[in-house]
This record gives structure tokens, sequence and C-alpha cells, in this order.
């Protein structure tokens, strides 16, 4: 048995925080924190859809992922100083939206635009996971505020999990991210469906049983958090 | 005489907020809040000094300023992703910048660099300013950690001033900026010096005696922000 | 039961040819087809390795997708007229080289850098997984050609899988994969091993015995390649 | 008392020179001489506005200001070529449109652009404050051949100042310039107005008194050329 | 008299290969070899022309050039991760795109534009020269695809000549390219009427009679390539 | 017999002034004018070769052609704004840079760089040919206040041709330049020998004839410049 440095089970979330309307201006944002990671996810509403898309009748949401350059243990140079968004910042922007999309009735959006911003403001891993499951209570904030709550077809939650000397961990912090064997994203629906499965061996390849023993912890966290989103929208 | 949509006195500040290591990983990082207006400040320190530099046993210090796109009452769009940083930005980054090196004293700082990073989380007017005197304390704490703290020779503030319907007024919200026929940003050091002195007539231009009382509110305001650098930094 | 466009079996890979030496220069390089997806994959040795890794005795391997404008179904702009590259581009291109990068050995390689170029000459769906499948013979015979065989401890092959009219097919042309409710991309080595698993909900999530059959398939296909790669490289 | 290199009085501006139609096509265009400082500034009309202006029944200055590489005393390299304006050419633009715009009657122009461009040829101190005074005459050309001079409702001009060796003196030439203590640039209306005071301490802050002495040096200096100013339209 | 590497006499042209619908998608595809330099020329017709030429009733014929990276002797580096388009690039793709409006009747062709894309798979010298004569015979087929075969006054075609140790060469490879005194791409209609003539003395300058010697030998295998265009296109 | 709008006989020059040391900081200056187009030309030294060139013991020139906004008829805009530069720029700068170097001894220059910048203040046709002419005087200007004016092996000068209306003629300006069948610039030694010649037929090809006819033009332009050009250096 392993033991993990902030003492919790190998099946243990870090301790999740959600602040719903952190923020003024936007029709929703949430400051959500898992341990010491913390992204600030707004959604902003537009009329209009993107010109490949007028006339459809359909809505669209869209996401854009970044990291503050004092998030990470050493600065990070700004992206629009580099005059360029670095493959990871696109990745992680395009995993976003995809994952909010698998719950949204486009139809029922109407033609109208929610944009989702998720600045990381601080960066302890599983800042991704992190970013789609507060996004997803911003949207669900601004369905409410702009009365489409029907758009939503369900909830999204996003967790990772990882192989840290041969044992399955769920929500790795930096410290054991970088140290994990295989790291995998898993992103679902609230009724227990996956939406994303990104599974990636860093160092050596993995067998069928890892994945599956991998798949059954995220299948956990995700509930786990669907349980925490929906606290936090009654709260 | 003016009312106040806010209910302040012409030559008040708003409720100003300084919060001190805000974030785990920066030498020294701030929240500071004028008003609605909250700014991210963080200072980080590397060794090394620019290129243009080396081998002159001086320090450097500089500043980067921006905006989260919902920081703003309309989505603003993200400055990474147009792959070009606007003037407004590339303006107020070097205002931040020469402000705070007015304080540095390079020599005792020696070959390293401090990188400060000022983002806007939400804006209501008086962006800069804040920037500025949150910077301020974040060096502050960065210098100590850094065990430097000689190397600040004195601390630095800003505010607004503007007339607004005929009347100066002090630290501009975002609905009087737009409505303010001038508008004035000063930078102040503690002992009540001169720094940056940047007036813009945005309607009519302005007289002699009218820049005379924006000074002297600004004087004002500076001075009161200083007391308030002081028991934050002294919590 | 279904039935395919091109008659194929749901477990069945389309015609599979991989010619090697198709370049002069590279040292190794590949035309490798999946059906009418055709992609040129090459692979340039170099002395030396990045900055970051200089002085470590380790070599490094690179990758870099790219997609010909007249490669689609309708011509798609060139990206470096666009001055900037999509994220599509960036995701795939990262995919490939961590792919390629689970079969190195870089003490094997010393401090030297393989560059591999997937160029896209035509598509038909299952580009990036031709793209890997192939990179694979090339940085084969970029190895050998340079005396380094060793420092590939393994071999790699990917391929598509996806849920289609509810049921779960493998290698999708493009008309099958834009109709696809599911689509998966899997990387496996020649041992049976996962190296990545990247599946997405397009349409509906997918629950867990609809994930299992998806990844059977990829194991079989997976298989499959490798037995096609070993026969290139025999030939 | 302090001795100037060029012999001048500290109150006293450089010898003036003002080329009225430099070139040919556009509607206006200036070559101002501020001792060797020489920048070309031409005004070019054109029908409409920009998109958030259209309809409004306004029309819209706006100002470039650019340095050619062999204007200064070491080469410096080309923005175009560089792929990105850096931020003191973004600054100064926007210095400039926002002078000449202080004397714009938007409705009186009708829905029409006129566009500034303020060429740095040759440079020697000062350079913004000559593109800013020259900027006018082009404007004012501009403004008659297109027969709406009743657009202009004043005059502007501008001129450096700043605190050498402790003692205030009137528009510095480079070699002034970098051993100025404190440095302002002010932009005046003909009428003795300000539009913008841009003070800054390049070394120690600057005192009140200080502060007071460099405006009524730049109310001086703008006086001086609005004279030159009226003395070039007029011939 | 000189003698070859390759064993070519002075007037002669390398083996030339010209295949058509090389490609599936594009309404004309040429894969054209001079020698060992390969080029896949595509041309996609799209309904609509550039905003500048718009209700002339006059259609638009464009052109890019583009190398792949392993196409040349040491990788070279991907424009689109450079993030900006090489001089070279530029140059020719000007050149080749000027050459084909040459022989177009832009009125026959209506408003409707075609793109050439003419991509070097693998570079051995005359690559520009290649790409113009097999772009003709893409741009002929697309031409036909769309029934506006008349839009087509004439056929182009283009090689290279140069001086080497004295001698005038026909259809460079690289190892003569690059020990070539004076180079020259010629480009000409199938009547025999020149396009384009550029000749660069890369190391002395040429005299009137080496000037002709070498439009002598360029008017020679432009009318050798016309023939085999010709010999193509009845295939 | 044609008759040209400003009265030149068919092989004339427009009146050419050469004004050298135009500016004071470059090693070389000058401002040249072919009639109404007026092009600066700068030749600034430096130290040290491009970083493939170091330790070879040989010097290195190169060239950058632009154009300022208010040059032309109608505004351009600036390539610095657009944030890249178009191919016409490119391609000149590489055609004024090869020029030049046609006529150095990179030996008897050293290790040092010459940069050559040709800026269009006004454009009235035949900038590239202006370009070049005016950039050989200021190169050797240069050269000579560097003591190295034996780097210099001869002189170089351009000129346009062009065939109107039927007949050819020397040196357009833009209303010829518009209006021309083929249109050939043509760049020369001192001596007579040719280093560049780059004919495009603008609308219809042009025959063996008509390419004589314009060369022999070109040689008798490019003498009269050599002389022009001697003068101004003699002056």
């Amino acid at each position: 048995m392993t033991t993990r440095a902030d003492g919790r089970a190998d099946d243990e979330l870090r301790p999740i925080k959600i602040t719903r309307n952190w923020l003024d201006h936007a029709a929703g944002s949430v400051l959500i924190e898992f341990g010491k990671t913390r992204v600030l996810c707004a959604a902003s509403a537009s009329e209009g859809v993107p010109r490949w898309r007028k006339g459809s009748g359909l809505g669209w949401v869209t996401a854009e992922y970044a990291m503050l350059p004092a998030a990470t243990h050493e600065r990070s140079s700004r992206e629009s100083v580099k005059g360029k968004i670095g493959g990871r910042t696109h990745e992680i922007s395009r995993l976003v939206g995809r994952s909010l999309r698998a719950v949204i009735d486009y139809k029922a959006l109407g033609e109208n635009t929610i944009n989702i911003d998720c600045d990381v403001l601080q960066a302890d891993g599983g800042t991704r996971t992190a970013a789609i499951t507060g996004a997803y209570v911003a949207l669900a904030d601004a369905a409410a505020s702009l009365g489409v709550s029907k758009a939503l077809t369900g909830s999204v939650a996003a967790i990772s999990v990882g192989i840290i000397d041969g044992a399955p961990r769920l929500d790795l912090p930096y410290e054991e991210d970088v140290r994990a064997e295989t790291d995998m994203n898993i992103v679902m629906t609230g009724e227990g469906k996956f939406v994303e499965v990104q599974g990636t061996a860093e160092g050596a390849a993995f067998d069928r049983s890892e994945l599956d023993g991998l798949l059954a912890l995220g299948e956990k966290g995700c509930a786990d958090l669907t349980k925490l989103q929906q606290a936090a929208l009654a709260g």
C-alpha cells in the first residue's frame, strides 16, 4: 500500500471549493479550487454565432484556457508577449470547449454564443480538470441568468488519475503528476457516461488491466465531483 | 457641489483592500482592490539580468500588465489569441515598470531580475493605479523574502483624478472615468515627490488652475494610499 | 448488422500500403496509405539536442504534422500563410511526438535529435493514426542508417475506432468519421500495451461497455498494423 | 547658471523649420525640423470611418508614428521585419492621435477619416513633440484642401522640457534628453490650454516646485511654436 | 567541352515525368518530376473572386509555392512553425501566379478563382520551373473538368539555364546550381514567346553575348517541355 | 512615333538628382530622385557578421526596402502595423541586396556588416531602380568613411524599361508603368555587364526582338546613370 504526501487515500479528491459569482460582470463566474490549484471560470454571453453557423437557429459554446505567468512554480512567460499560443494551451482550450458542448442543446440556446474563460490563477496539477468542473457551474449560472437553463442537457465534471509507484491514484497534485508513469484525464456526465478519455503513457506503456483500474477510479472521482457541483448550485 | 453615485466625498478614495501572499509560488503577491477593481500583483525573482545589462553588477525590475477577458463589462478578446499586444496594454506595462524602478537601488539588488505581473481580474476604473499601488507591496514582500529589502529606496503609490461636471474628483470608477473631461494619473513616492504625471484632456483642454486642482487632489490620494500600504506591510 | 460503404467488415482495416525510402535525402522516409489517406513520413537526424537537454547525454525525438492545402475535400488554407498554427495541428504534432518517444531509449540515441515530419498529401480520415504508424517505420529506417537501432525499444502503431449507427467500427474513413457518435484514437506498442487512448463523444456520451468494445477493436487493429510494419521492414 | 552645448538659453527653442507640401500625393504634408530632428508628417483623407463609428455622422482622426532604421545614432531594427510594433511606438502613436483629436469637430468633418503618418527621418530628441507640431500643420492643409477647415476648432503644438543638472530646460536634444533627471512632454492648444501633460522622473522624483517650473517653461515653448505654425500656414 | 555529372548534353533536359490526377479531391493535380526534383501541383476551383475584383465579371488565378521540411539535403524548418513566410517563398509564389495568369482569359473564366498549390516533395534544383510546368498541366485539367477550357489562351512552361565553368547549360540540378556563375529562369508560352526572364549574376556579372546564349538555351528547353506537356495532356 | 506625357524622348531618363549626406548618423546616406520618385538610401556599418558567416574573415552586405504609407497615390497600410512584410517588399529587398553584393569584395570588407536601408518617401514608378542606384552611392560613401573603399570592385546602377503602346521606353513613371505590356528592370555594373535582368509580360508575352530592344534601352539607361553616380561622388 502506498502513502500520499498529503495523507489522502488513493481514491480521495483534494479539498474542493467552488465559489460562485466571484465576478460582477460575467453572466456566470466561479472560482474553483482543487487543493492549491485555483481556476477562475467565467461564462460570458453574447448575441449571435460565428459566421459558419449563422442562420442555423443554433447556438455555440466555446472556451479559452490560459495560465497567469505567476501561477506556476517557476514563472512562465506570457503567451500574449510571445505573440503565439502554445500547443498545450490550444489543446486544453479545445478539450474544455468539447466537454461543455457535450451537454448543450444548441437549439434551446438559440443563436447565442457563450464564451467560457478558464484562467489558472495558481497551478498545482489538475488545472484542466478543475477548469472543466468549474466551467460547468459557471455555465449553469449563465444559462439560468439568461433564462435558457433548458439548454443544458446534463452536467459535466472531470478528474485526473494516474499510476504512481505502480498504484492508481485520483486527482494528482503537481508533485505526483510529474512522477506518474501513466496520466489520464476523464470527463464524464452527471449520469456517469464518458465524454472524453485521454490517457498517456508518460513512462512505460500500460496494459488493459491498468487501464481498467484507472477508468474505475475516474468514474468514482467524477461522481464525487458531480455531487459537489450539485451542492454548490443548490447553495 | 456635486454628488457621487457611491456617496463618496470628492477627495475620498474607494474602499481599498490589500491582501498579501495571495499566491503560494511567487516571492511576493498581493490581491489589491480599489472598490470593485481587483488586480492580482505578483513579484517573481530570477537570477541574472537581460543581456544588455550583463556584467554591470546591477539588477533589473520589469512589469507586465494584462486584463482577463471577463474583467470588463463587455468581454474583451484575449491578446494571446489575437497574437499581439495592444497599445494600451503596452503603455500601462511600461508605466508600471518605470514607476517601480523609481524606488529601486539596482546595485543593492545585484544581478537579479524581478518580474512584476499585474493581472486585472475585474475592472472598474483605476486599474493601472491599483496595479502600481499593489505591485509595490508585492515587491516589498519579494525583496524581504530575498533578503534585499535595502534595494527599495522608498515606496510608490498611484491614483487617478479627473474633472467630472466641472469638479475635480479622486479615484474614478468606470462610470466617472468615461464621463471625465480631463483624466490624470499621478504616481508619487511615500515622501510626497512625483514619479509620473499623466494628464489627458478627453473632452475640452484644461487650464493651469484646473491642473493645479488635480495635482493637489492627487497628492492627497497618494498620501492616503501610502498609509494603507504601510499598514498592510505592518500587518 | 451494419454494412460499410466500402464493403469492409466492422473490424477490418482499409488496404494499407507502406512504401519505404520514398525520399532520397532523409535518413528514413515512408509513404503510408490507409485507403485514400496518404501521409509522407520523414525522419531527419541532426547532431545535438534542444538547449534544455544539453549535456545530459540523452537524445530527443520530436514531430511535426501538417496537411497540404489540397489534401482535403475543400481546399484548406495554408498555415504558413495564416502566420499561425491551428489548435488541431498543434495537438496532433504533440500526439505523434509523444507516441514515438514511448519506444525510444534516449541514452542509446546519444545527444542526437530526430525530427519526424508527417505531411498529409491526401486526407480521407485517420491521418493522425497513419502518421504515427508510418512514422515508426521511417524512424526504424533512420535509426538503422545511423547505426542506433538499439535506441528503439519496441514498435508503435495507431488506429482509429468509432461508433457509427450504434456499432463499433475500425479505421474510419472521412465519411464515417463525420457521422461517428464517438471517435477514439488508440496508440499501442507492438507488444500490445497502450501508449495513448483518446476517446471523444462527438454526439452522445458513451458508457463503459461501449468504451470496452472500442478498446477491444483498437487492440485488434493495432496488432494487425504491427504485422504490416514488420512485413514492410523485412521487405 | 548652466550653459547648453549648443549655446541656447534654457528657455529657447532649437531652430524650427516647417516645410509645407513636401509630398505630392497626401492631402497635407510637412517636413518639420527641430534642430537635427526631422519628421515627415502626412495627412491622408479617405471616405468612411472605422466600423464602430459607422452611421454616426461623425468623422475620425488617427495617427501612426514610426522611425526609419537609420534615423538614430545606432541603426535600430525595422519593426515590420520584427513583425511587431514596440511599446514606445504604440505609446507615441496614441499620443499623437489624441493630441490632434483635441482640436477636431467630428461633426464638421463628416464621416471621413484622416490618417496622420509621422515618420522620423532623423532623430535628435523631441521626435514626438515635433511630430505633433508638424502634424497639426499637415492636418490644417489637408482640412483646407478638403474644404472642411471648420472641422479644426483650434491649433495644437507640443514641446519637451526637462531638468538637467538641476535646471529646467526647453526642447531637449538627444544628449540632454539622456542626461535629464526629469523629462516632460507638454501638448497645448494655440489658446494656451493643456491637452496632455506627461512627466516622468528618470532619475530622482521631483517635487511640486520643480513641476511648476517645467510647466511654465512648457507654456512658453508651446506659445512660441504656435506662432511658428501660424507663420508657416500664412506663408 | 564540359562534361556533366549525370552525362547529359549541355542542352538536354533531365528525365521529365508528368503524372496526372495524382490526387482525388482537387479539380486538377499533377506530380511532376525533373530528375530527382518532385513537385505536387494541385489546382482547386472555388466560386467567387477576391474582394477587389467582385462584380467585375472576371476570374482570378493565384498560386502558393512551398517546400516540405525534408525535401532538401539538410532538413529546413517549417514556415508555419516560424510563423512567417520567407522572402524566397514569397518570390516564387508570385512568379508562379504571374506565369499562369499570362495564359488566362479572365472573362472566359467568369467570377471563379483557381488556387494553384505547388508543394515541393523533393528538391534537387529547378523547383520553381518544375512547379510552373506542372501547374500548367494541373490547371488545364481543372479547366477541363470545370468546362472552361477556353479560359486558357495557351500553354506555359519554364526552365532554368546557367553558366557553369564558362559554359551555358540547361536544367540545372542542385549541384550545378550552387556552382553557377549566372543563373536564369525562363518562362515561355507554347508559342515561343517570353513570359518571364529572370537572370542573376551569382558570381561575376555577365555580358550581352552570354545573355544571348542563355536565352537561346532557354528557348530550346521550353519548346521541349511544351511537347512533353502536350503528350501528357493527350495521354 | 509615340509621345510621352512628360515630353521626354523614349530613351531619356527623368531628371535625376542625387543628394549625398542627407542624414547625419549613417556612414553613408543619399536622397535620390528619379523625377517625382524619392528614395532615402542609408548605409550603416556595424562590426561582426551574421552567425552563419562568423570566423570566415568575410564581410556581409544586406538591404531592406520599404515604402512610407503616404508615398503612394492612395495611402497604403504600414507593414509594421499589419505585422508582416508583403511579398513585393521581400522581393525588392532581396533584389537590392543581391545587386550591391555583386560589386563587393567580402575579404576586403573584413568581418563587418553594412546594412542598406532604402525607404521610399514618394513613389512615382521605378522605386526599386532608384533604390539600387542611390544605394550604391551611399555604400561608396560608407566604404570611404570606413576606410575600405577597395571593398567595392565596381559600381552598380539600375533602370526600368517597358513596352508602352508597342514602343520600348526608358525609366517609366507610374502612369506608364501601369499601362506597360512588358516591364523589365535591368541592373548593370559601371563596366556595362549585367547583374540582374528581370522581365515580365504584364499583358501579352513578348518575342525575342522586343526583348532585344528592351535590353539595348536598359544598357543605355544604366550607362547614363553610371555617369551621374560618378559626377555625384566627384562633387
